[in-house]
């Protein structure tokens, strides 16, 4: 298979760090081996944080898409990946791309509500806050089933100090477990990679927002969750043993 | 890849009929050969079509699944999945599954809301109408969003005789596209396979239930589907060729 | 009058203490003397508390109200009452029993919001939060109308130890109303009894879910809750009593 | 029991009306015997049908409730029962009333709700669809539960000629049936005693909003209603009854 | 322009201090001159805070404006402005009224959403909190887009001490702030001329519930609200500007 | 005043028809006079009516007026009107101009709800009615609170025959009425002076967006609509006059 990973963000260094992130996920994830080309986009802000940010970037990743892509796909990508969680543009692209286009937030909603019927979203930048909170209320997620959570530092900070970041994460993510999240997305191309770092400081799954967009893009399956059962009684032999 | 296929109706025809349709349909939609294993639950309604038979169905899941897969999966499944449209159960055996369960209608909602904004379920059988708005309403998605249609004549009607169907399901899917969908789906075990049939007259795509879950339980990927867009100025060579 | 009482946990020993709870509470309640058959469901999880257990006891539910009441109701019975606060399977009973079906969440729920516009359900068990959430939502109640509040020690072990239970219930009713609940419901068998302890020191109603689910079977009245007025000028004599 | 049955709009004759029908439903629906005192607003419009007749009738059934009942209900009242549809001052005659108060409306909601669960309500006079739905809206349940239907003709018209709104109710019904209402209430003071007439032509249960409100303030239950089941297998005996 | 100020409240001193507030925001607010006339209710309480008092105001709303304007507004009114918070019987008024009829909280809601996407009114008397959220309901907005939040002071205790409630409302304005709201209604007859004492403790707009329908009736605009942006890269020389 | 009307599509004749219809409507509408620019966006579709044109154009917005007005609005402009009905851009604009911004379909959704608690925005071109649902839904009005209707012909087809649109636009604006619409919009740049045309034959009110954007961004004040009353007894006499 053949991925063009779009960075919609204008900062080369975290198109460099996502496709290091994606070739290292794509074998640890189990999914099909794929050629990666990882593009910048031309114009618009550094990192998006900020509405006037994503309008830009809106044009500025149809316009990318149509660069490497273009009508007729002479590289034969199998599927474009926008890798900006907030993806701006995404519902435009599908419009005129002749390949699937997976987007980082609406993938890792997706997996994270396969697990449990609340989720957080957990991401740099305060004003992403309510744009996320609108992008889950326009796929039909309110603001009772998908969280939306922001912490202080953008993604670009995150990705310069991770180190600094992943105890702030893991205490945000375990307030939204108190508020019933029963599993929490790390979005965004700067917290690319975090997961694994903060999970173990958090009683629910931490998903990978790249990894989201990986299995999406690529093909992959849901996670197995498991809750104890109390004993049962008059249940078939099988059954019972589920129910200890 | 190994597929557990568990008819939730206690039917052993519309089981075999399945495992039929989904050994054609993984070659047709470009997902890993699987070996497939499709099973039959023990007890309930012959086709389930009513909340009674449903609040069986819940166990009779549970129990198959604790029968061919149990706490430790010594046959080595991938994924099960459920071949019940509304899939009783299916959130209880997560809890206690060792693998990844699919259902029918949560993979054909998601694989629709990719394509389109609106789209509607459609199935066989009257009762199952507020059955799934509830099934979409617990996921999120509002009577606005997952439109849900039904036919009078039950999924095993229609699968003992899908000609005399076919036209009564395009009707009805169409006036759905005339209430906005973007998408139907045609859902239940009883009409695997008409898909096809039904499609080149309804001007929307129109998906197959249990090929949407085969692609969520073995690794599908999204459609690509393009709109006509007007033309442009100002913009740079390559993006302007999507304008026309 | 005559009332099947079900448990749709298997723990004969919760049986026998909503039977003395009912029999204690219909001449408390002002209610029809009734007579009261109390039967435990013939398998399924000794206290329901998790979705699996829920799967089984739907259909637990209905083949013991087959078996207590049957299509024929010989026995006699005005109504049957489902005592599993979440009420496995109320729904498929509708349908089959020739008799009315009353559950202790659905009846909790309407009494407590004909008290005051926003209520909580205060239940034992943290898992049965999102299974009441989804329970209301499907009844028309948003998580901002019908609070869910669920401590961590589940029905049983409270039933086992409710003196250790009182004050960590009242503690989480005091939070919901702090969110602004106008009533608090004490949901669950294994709470039943428990609602006259926790009330003196919680500001609102506090309403036991036995108390309301008998008051809905055998036919009792709404609560009188009175609210201050401040002076007013202008009004009817009669009327200007009202306003001090 | 007494029960003040309180006509908010001012006309006397639809308060003797009124109280006619409720003697004669009383029996019927097996309610306690009660004495009823039925009594009329004392100013507002003589059938209520505005917004601006429902903002003066707030104040006057407040009035007439202070009169009738007052602090101290020296008549010793069981409950009093708001006989207008969309009942004005309801809240408000909960704040200071030593009774419970019930509404037509409210009750007749809960009633339809308790046998399906999308239900209409169908009234006379186009301005009261949208009060109704707003009715609805604050009580939790939007307008894809709760349809509300209007006729051109008010409440008091029918009142003067129902054999010529009979037809065109049983119409509107059935309209409402076929958009997913599983019960229709036929809400109004001047509609009292249509149900029957008009039912016979439904193909779902209609209700009458007098006798869900008097079911309500005297104790009523819910009613049982069944559903054809298909054949199922592996049951027990008396379940497998249920299954035909 | 001429301007009715009806105090939908009884006490003359709240009406009398309503008019000096208005006639110093009117310049301060760049709106065009006004004649005020300053109205009181003629019956009703002296000042709302329950649902009984709403339910009189929304008839002495009406009685007034059909005193001092009528079906033919001989004085020549261009609106009708009625200070009360929650404005009781405005959608009546309009029905009858042959000009515009502002609301405080109306206009208050539409100038807070204009700045921010989510918004928090903040009020005195703990009772108006559902009523405010039911305003704001039937109005569209659910309460996780309009906070309400109210101080135990009802409105008139602050007008009399409003020294004393400053330190108060700025402390739940800031804890509406970290529930996310983006602008704040200091709500209500009796708090009119707080905002300019709350919002520099505050770090979001604090608007006048009174300039806020002042601005309604006699035609004010949107406050503009910049937010900082990061670099940009391949901008127009002019949008870099905006993007440092 | 002076104020800064954009156009965000790319055709100037639509720049040019809309600042005619502007300098008409001022004066008809009473509002403050203004000096009116009008101005292009410099590349984007010649007419939006897809998603790839909404993404394009919310750069396109941003970055006209960072060249027309800028950080420091050398010409003074009072506030900017964004001329395309579903504004691009226009939340991503407030956050970085100096100045209001008014969009045409912001204002005239809060224009039509001040006159009825649901409305309709009818508009040219079919891709326009997801967004525009969309574009609502984010503002917090839900699809059974805004209708929106589109007709196949886009703006630009309806504003160059617009003899040939009138007819249809009444059609649809009927049937929006039929499913409850108070208020009908007309909607988008090419619609622009058709309001009056068509609201003959529509028994609402029926708005022009750009009157509605010009009110907002000028000053202008919500219609009076009045209701009949029906009789009434015990009112005042000048309350008793509106009840006829």
């Amino acid at each position: 298979m053949r991925l063009l990973l779009l960075n919609g963000n204008t900062d080369a260094a975290i198109t460099a760090m996502l496709a290091r992130h994606a070739a290292e996920a794509i074998p640890r994830l189990g999914l099909p081996a794929a050629e990666l080309d990882a593009v910048t986009a031309a114009f618009g802000a550094r990192y998006i944080a900020t509405r006037a940010a994503v309008a830009v970037a809106g044009h500025a990743v149809l316009a990318a898409l149509a660069e490497h892509v273009g009508p007729d796909n002479p590289r034969g990508y199998d599927a474009a990946l926008i890798a900006c969680f907030g993806e701006p543009g995404i519902e435009a692209a599908r419009e005129v791309m002749p390949i699937p286009v997976v987007g980082m937030a609406e993938a890792s909603i997706a997996a994270a509500l396969a697990i449990a019927p609340r989720i957080a979203l957990l991401t740099g930048g305060a004003l992403w806050v309510p744009m996320l909170e609108e992008f889950a209320l326009v796929r039909g997620h309110g603001r009772d089933r998908v969280l939306v959570r922001g912490v202080t530092p953008t993604g670009d900070m995150i990705a310069r100090d991770p180190d600094g970041a992943v105890a702030l994460l893991a205490e945000v993510a375990r307030e939204a477990v108190a508020d019933g999240a029963g599993a929490v997305v790390l979005g965004g191309a700067g917290l690319a990679g975090l997961a694994a770092r903060v999970a173990p400081s958090v009683p629910v799954p931490v998903l990978d927002s790249l990894d989201c967009a990986l299995a999406a893009a690529l093909g992959g399956r849901t996670l197995a969750v498991r809750v104890a059962q109390a004993p049962a009684v008059g249940l078939s032999a099988p059954l019972a043993r589920w129910f200890g």
